[in-house]
């Protein structure tokens, strides 16, 4: 099995490789900061997106991709929030793949976005390996999940430039160490920037919003740069 | 590339339900009855086992195979609560096979086993599509990943003969409602069997290792008539 299936996975990893360089070059012409966000399921990637649409109104333009196995349930949650989001359904596909991506931005009216958002399918070992042509791969993992997923996960710790550790309002009630989590996930990526939020109570949005508006304004500058 | 993914797909999982039948054919003979479970990360597979393996000592004969990435900490959990456990490094694989159940298989002393426990990758899609040779697939939801998950995974739901609803002392806590778990998972697939559990209080264990015990008795009592 493993000397069929090989060959075959990095035929597609190349393939992929040049569809996601064709959408950052679209992406940088356009001046649009892209960020591709990835956990388990209910980690918390929809809720996220809805509390960072919410803090950051007004001030940059958003628009989302969303990727699911089927349904549109998250993209309505989404624009609910009065944003551009896109549904790509996978049809049971475990990854979303810079294909797709190619195909979801036909969709978006890119004109006044500055920042788009990718939400990944709910899968912490395969979108891994698949680039989109993103700036910056970003996670969450949530407490309830336990301090061992690092240990267990390693290649998305390793390749996400920032950790999103969700629902710590719900650390009184679980086994989970949060040095543990930082410590663990330090020795995968030392310069992995962690940030402890919950999306039901709001705390810890502050800093977390301000990276991603450091990250937008500085795109924009390097970009107009270029020109 | 999915005119160049999907063929290659298909192969790859005809090639699988041969072996698995083999590792079937191989169960039935020796008389063991065998679980493939399956969750997101970190919805408390390994914790199962722990308190299963607990609930059932001396009264039924286990074995555990564990999948993984990488590492062997869930086997020597295991391990240490006195059973047979191999552990399986897919090294970066999203899922298991019935090839590497068959090699897993080698490792293992059977002649004293009942129940053989196969503990997949944490992942709520691939492991889905792959028969292993088991003759119930089970999975666990965490209340913390919250009640939309049928809604957004619902192979999972459909294959599975058991749901494992875990960690319902977090319920207080979070805003997962417990009749749309049981209601979306019962649109997908009428005949599952539901379970409220803690892996952390012990709540709800009774009619899950009642379950188990009148599965595995039944078993042998049908393997014996066939001989």
């Amino acid at each position: 099995m493993a000397q069929i299936k090989v060959p075959v996975v990095r035929n597609i990893l190349q393939a992929n490789e040049r569809l996601a360089a064709e959408n950052r070059k679209r992406f940088d012409n356009a001046g649009i900061f892209v960020l591709n966000l990835m956990s388990s399921p209910g980690a918390g990637k929809t809720s996220l997106l809805e509390k960072t649409i919410e803090g950051l109104a007004g001030r940059i333009g958003i628009a989302v991709i969303e990727g699911d196995l089927q349904s549109s349930y998250d993209a309505e949650r989404i624009q609910s929030k009065g944003v551009q989001a896109v549904q790509i359904n996978t049809d049971g596909g475990c990854h979303l793949d810079g294909n797709m991506i190619q195909i979801a931005l036909d969709s978006l009216d890119l004109s006044a976005v500055d920042l788009l958002i990718i939400e990944n399918v709910g899968n912490l070992v395969c979108p891994a390996e698949f680039n989109l042509g993103e700036h910056d791969k970003i996670m969450i993992l949530s407490v309830a999940e336990g301090d061992d997923k690092p240990l267990k996960y390693p290649l998305m710790f390793q390749i996400c430039s920032v950790l999103l550790v969700n629902k710590i309002d719900l650390l009184p009630y679980t086994d989970c160490d949060m040095n543990k989590i930082r410590e663990r996930a330090r020795q995968l990526n030392a310069n992995q920037k962690v940030f402890e939020i919950s999306c039901r109570t709001g705390e810890g949005f502050a800093p977390w919003l301000s990276w991603i508006e450091e990250k937008v304004r500085g795109h924009k500058k390097l970009q107009a740069g270029k020109i």
